[in-house]
């Protein structure tokens, strides 16, 4: 007889094998194994997206920096997640009931023999799939500011907001509060999670101001390049195969017919939706100076992304080319409408994460019927005020408090040699970096 | 009470919650979400090959080339999936029966609240799966003519492929039509994927010519080496990953004790065909040369998956591994006999995936009793020509109306200086690449 | 009447398509499909691992070694499949019952038309994620003898690894043998998968001896950094999430309320001793020197992974924090008292797997009422000695037969150049690398 891998624990003692059948599952017990694989499997996609904002952020910024990036990026989801088990799921999830926020208590994770087929899904795949987007807030702000950010003043703000501005408005529609009484619609996070990022960011960089050399007095642009641009595109690529567990994880379902064909269309839309960013923030860019440009077909595409977040699923295959599309002319318009305004955004995030996340909450009025253009609005405003008021607070007592930012002689050597103490590609000779 | 995840769609409008149970689905429906979730599982992991087909090419060609190849990818993908919705799905499946061609309609994705349990899946779950498939061939023809093509150039071409090659000689087999009247049997695609992309590869690399210096007028060949052999095995190990969901998602079912028994063989016998790729095609060469080779070993991993591809069901796992293994002495052999012919394939494509196409196609005949050798030459042969000639056409075509070559002082300068206006890795002092 | 891909082989030849239905699974068949899927899916994201130790150990390294790095771990993971295919699996699971091994023959996967509801998952699917974890082991001995081992060397060890040492102790525990019967209990491997192979690291680290410079005859460590931090933060990050299929699907079952309660409880508590880690040894760190360090933080990480994987089932989340947080701490203090030792582990592979392995075997007996500390300890002794004596005595033998170090003029020129005969950075002008 053929042993078949033998496991100590209680829920896996039985030696499984090929001659010893399990119990067949009940069909009520098919809903909650369906729908907890689900938040598992998109949960694991999502969680990929880690990888892809670490190498966009990383291929984007200039070598002396690419370390402090790294450690940025490990810290900043480590904390997301520590902080969302002990505090944030509660404050997003218990008891919000219409109102503003939900109940300061631990979350504790059920006995796996305890929960029933009456529910419709393990509760901690759910906490696990809710998790991973927490980072991703998180993650948006860091691209933003870096380069001049102090890594350790930008933990404790990634802080605030992964225990505080994500569950707290997160709580008001996702959580059943008042924005999700009033009836604003948010499938996967345009607003919620992308635009929350972006304000972050928005505040941050203002408080930050630009790197040194990146504004000339004069006026005049002086682009800082990516350093390795085969990173930006690996980081792309994986946060677009993340994108499809970030919406599709997010119709919370799979346990019937509808939900299954829900899922997919969403897949789909949300695949087609980076596409149409990509192709016209190219064609955007090639009209005007008859030149291609790969950080821009790379953030067309996230632009796309994130414009088909609050709604991937009602839009037909062409909507979702066309409200990606749009989300590529507004990156491609954004950049250097930013630039303008002098505000030194490293990676883009704010074009595509802020404004795309604006786009795409609109959107959801051109092609679901029951979203309102007045709760739309309300939503970005309310969720947009919150997340800028507070993160600049935020900003501003950890500047008062430790600083926020390097001081110049230290932003001309850099992150790495500053504040991590090491160089990150030391056998490379370093050419005309500054 | 806690309140879960409230979105405000349709399809999601419920509070789902521990304490309230969905209708548990019925025998009927099950079918469909297994299979459904097939589709999207397995499909996203072939979205995973776009980013290991990018990372292979980037580490291989030279520095001055890097930025551009991430254009194109981003490029290419992105048009093969607007394309595939809007014109080759339906140009590949509607209505091909025994014929050649489907038609030319636009495909339209089922409302979710339409789809019923007597399908077997949802369409847009197969609309995602089939089309993760479309850009790989296009990203198989880009690696070839890598260097000295021209960027805007290439993307026509590869627009001619997935919207006309790839879904027109799909529909002869895939799509019900008179190859698979025949008999001829490809299941994945070594042929109908791979060798496409291999025989649209050939007519461009005779098209363009090799890269300036890569064979001296003595013939003699001057190797050009990868820029980055990390990136190289990066897209290497992520192509064999993805290949998985390539070969296992290909069952197209997953609801029943055979159809989950068949994807798991699937599974494992791809898995060993990369592995006695790899080890043969090192086999080989250290018997010849009594040195190791990193890219070929990689190559070898690769030309043992094609080699697979058409069969990855039948097979025992020794012969996964034997049927591999010729792939991957395919590739060692396959490698030195292009450039003998003086056809410049910058990273291998064509021996890996036209040569072990090509055998992977003859090698059905061993495992599977019902395929026969004449049905399966019939369809190697009539593929290949129209892969071959149409894709000619369209080179030549581009050819005359915008030029598909980079000139000489562009090709030296490197299509990221020429046509994307940037260097790729502006910091690190550049060597002695040429 | 549209057609959906047609496949010519006998499991797929129905045509299918939304208006064909298949027949509705039996609830005997719902575990079969459930259970086997999870091992496909699960197995998929340890497969990914492959991807991250190999980004892991050649951003690591030096630029001199990094192609031998991707030689090595490309040859081992195929070695390390083909031999589990032909003597692996039967020697761990066949007949072991409660003794020392099992059977010296060779695995016949089945025929999917043989197998039936009555078993609980496809043997195949079970063989393909039983044969991702023994590449692991290998991955790890690699890692820490980088960069002065000859890499035909280091296969010829990796070889006795994967097809003995392996299988064998695992037939104690997990193929039902006599650590097994004595209430051993190891959820995922700390130590039948880490420690073994933190273990025959330790061997070769000993008999190979530390590389030329690393430690100065006056006793100082002298730190030879990560040439490619960026591709170490990949590294670790791709590892992170692979982690979740390797201790979640290692639940070895889904098709229960239970089973999928208690998957989904191991993908959170995976996911949080990670963080646990990465912040626990990043806190010890800056308590000692009031600084980052961004290996260590990645390193940390693991040691979190590492220390949870022996029971990520029964501890709540507060646990897993705290259990990984430990594993942070032992990384931290593990790296410096190797160097004391002037044991020279080129990436920390043995703090990491070997010290975090015991670790996590003993932690089981804080959460499992079911586990004994005697019989943990037991399987700790029992295979470490076995590991490290029969791996000692590998590397001994291919010592004496070939060598497995490069001479010291090799060891200068580095692997890549030596055995491998490239450059892997060739356009990049090295600096002060030595």
């Amino acid at each position: 007889m053929k042993t078949f891998r033998v496991s100590g624990t209680a829920a896996a003692a039985v030696l499984l094998g090929p001659t010893t059948a399990l119990a067949a599952p009940s069909p009520d017990e098919m809903a909650f194994i369906f729908n907890t694989m689900s938040f598992l499997v998109n949960g694991a996609l999502v969680c990929a997206m880690a990888i892809g904002f670490c190498m966009l952020e990383v291929g984007m910024v200039r070598t002396k920096s690419a370390g402090a990036i790294c450690m940025k990026k490990v810290g900043l989801y480590s904390l997301a997640a520590v902080t969302y088990a002990l505090l944030g799921y509660n404050l997003m999830y218990d008891g919000v009931d219409g109102g503003y926020i939900g109940s300061l208590s631990l979350f504790e994770v059920a006995d796996p023999a305890s929960e029933t087929a009456e529910a419709s899904y393990s509760v901690a795949s759910d906490w696990f799939f809710q998790m991973v987007f927490v980072g991703t807030v998180a993650s948006i702000v860091s691209g933003a500011v870096a380069e001049r950010v102090k890594v350790s003043g930008f933990l404790w703000v990634a802080f605030v907001i992964v225990a505080l501005i994500y569950p707290i408005q997160g709580a008001w529609s996702w959580g059943g509060g008042w924005l999700s009484e009033l009836g604003f619609s948010d499938f996967a996070g345009s607003t919620i999670v992308h635009s929350v990022g972006g304000w972050c960011a928005l505040s941050g960089v203002i408080l930050l101001g630009a790197r040194r050399g990146k504004y000339s007095a004069d006026g005049t642009v002086n682009p800082m390049q990516a350093s390795a641009v085969p990173l930006v595109a690996l980081g792309t690529f994986v946060l677009w195969l993340g994108w499809l567990g970030f919406n599709g994880g997010s119709q919370l379902a799979l346990a019937s017919v509808e939900d299954a064909s829900a899922m997919s269309r969403v897949y789909a839309n949300t695949y087609l939706a980076g596409c149409g960013g990509a192709l016209a923030a190219t064609a955007v860019y090639y009209g005007f100076y008859r030149r291609l440009d790969v950080t821009l077909i790379l953030n067309g595409a996230l632009g796309g992304l994130v414009s088909i977040t609050a709604e991937p699923l009602t839009p037909t295959f062409i909507q979702a080319i066309l409200i990606g599309g749009v989300g590529g002319v507004i990156v491609a318009v954004g950049v250097p409408f930013l630039d303008r305004l002098k505000l030194d955004d490293v990676v883009g995030a704010i074009p595509v994460h802020l404004f795309c996340g604006i786009w795409g909450t609109i959107a959801v009025c051109i092609t679901n019927p029951d979203a309102s253009f007045g709760a739309q609005l309300t939503g970005i405003i309310a969720v947009g005020l919150f997340a800028f008021l507070v993160s600049m607070l935020a900003w501003y007592v950890v500047k008062l408090a430790m600083g926020i930012r390097l001081d110049d002689e230290d932003e001309m050597q850099g992150s790495d040699a500053v504040e991590i103490g090491l160089v990150s590609y030391p056998e490379f000779v370093p050419g005309r970096a500054t």
